[in-house]
């Protein structure tokens, strides 16, 4: 018996774009990994003003919320308020900051970054002008605080 | 006939929260009307360095994303992404910023910004530091501009 022939690459043109070579999102992680799925990974940045600082990254290499058909979006969509309630529950902060920016890094991902009157740029934006020095946690609290936001993740995303 | 006692007014612990004195989101519209409804309103900041920036604002006063009910959550989603598509359309940006701050004002509004290579803080976050001037736009171009968010907006949000 023959075997069939085998089937041709599809070409360039008809793959998706799921991934780009030079872009930092598609070849590196972007944080510790806090949970993963086919679709997105939530990590925390490794920032030491803000230790309970998430990020909720699209897997694919996409540009805009728009991009994304409707139910992907609303996927998305659902892990970032899943993250911001699990850091709200962990972290307790004055406010939560949501922002999907990418200018730099033009692959969607979201900043959930919770917030506290004494933190270093409050009540500015993290990205605006410091207002005051910030303690880092000690490395036990910081890990308690990971298990603790890996924990409250877990059963909030699915 | 007599008439039926008056319904007694509802404690305040029972009444919904929708307004909070102090609050500017609540006593003012916070930009110039595009489009409004029952749940929420667009409008366009006034702010030279980005003629087409939006702002989606919740007309309760709402802290938190997760502090809405999911129906609420998606129906804001919906204008916010409605009113990305509509920024995109109508100044084609190069990138666009989504964010949900409110640390000075904790009403629930989106920052939707178009960015462009050559604006005033590009790759910067806008609250970052200033990369260089802008141009701002001359009257007519702005009232032209105006007219086409209000028109590519319309048929977008529900």
């Amino acid at each position: 018996v023959r075997r069939a022939a085998k089937k041709p690459v599809a070409p360039a043109s008809r793959l998706t774009p799921i991934a780009s070579p030079a872009c930092e999102l598609c070849s590196q992680p972007g944080g510790t990994l806090l949970y993963r799925n086919r679709s997105l990974r939530i990590v925390q940045v490794d920032d030491a003003d803000y230790p309970g600082f998430c990020r909720v990254i699209w897997n694919a290499h996409v540009r805009e919320m728009t991009d994304l058909k409707p139910a992907a979006r609303a996927r998305l969509m659902h892990a970032v308020f899943a993250t911001e309630a699990a850091v709200r529950k962990v972290c307790a902060p004055l406010k939560i900051n949501l922002a999907s920016l990418g200018n730099a890094v033009p692959h969607l991902h979201w900043h959930v970054i919770p917030r506290h009157s004494d933190d270093a740029h409050f009540p500015q934006p993290v990205w605006g002008t410091r207002q005051r020095p910030s303690s880092p946690l000690r490395p036990a609290a910081a890990a308690a605080l990971r298990a603790a936001l890996v924990a409250a993740l877990a059963p909030a995303v699915k």
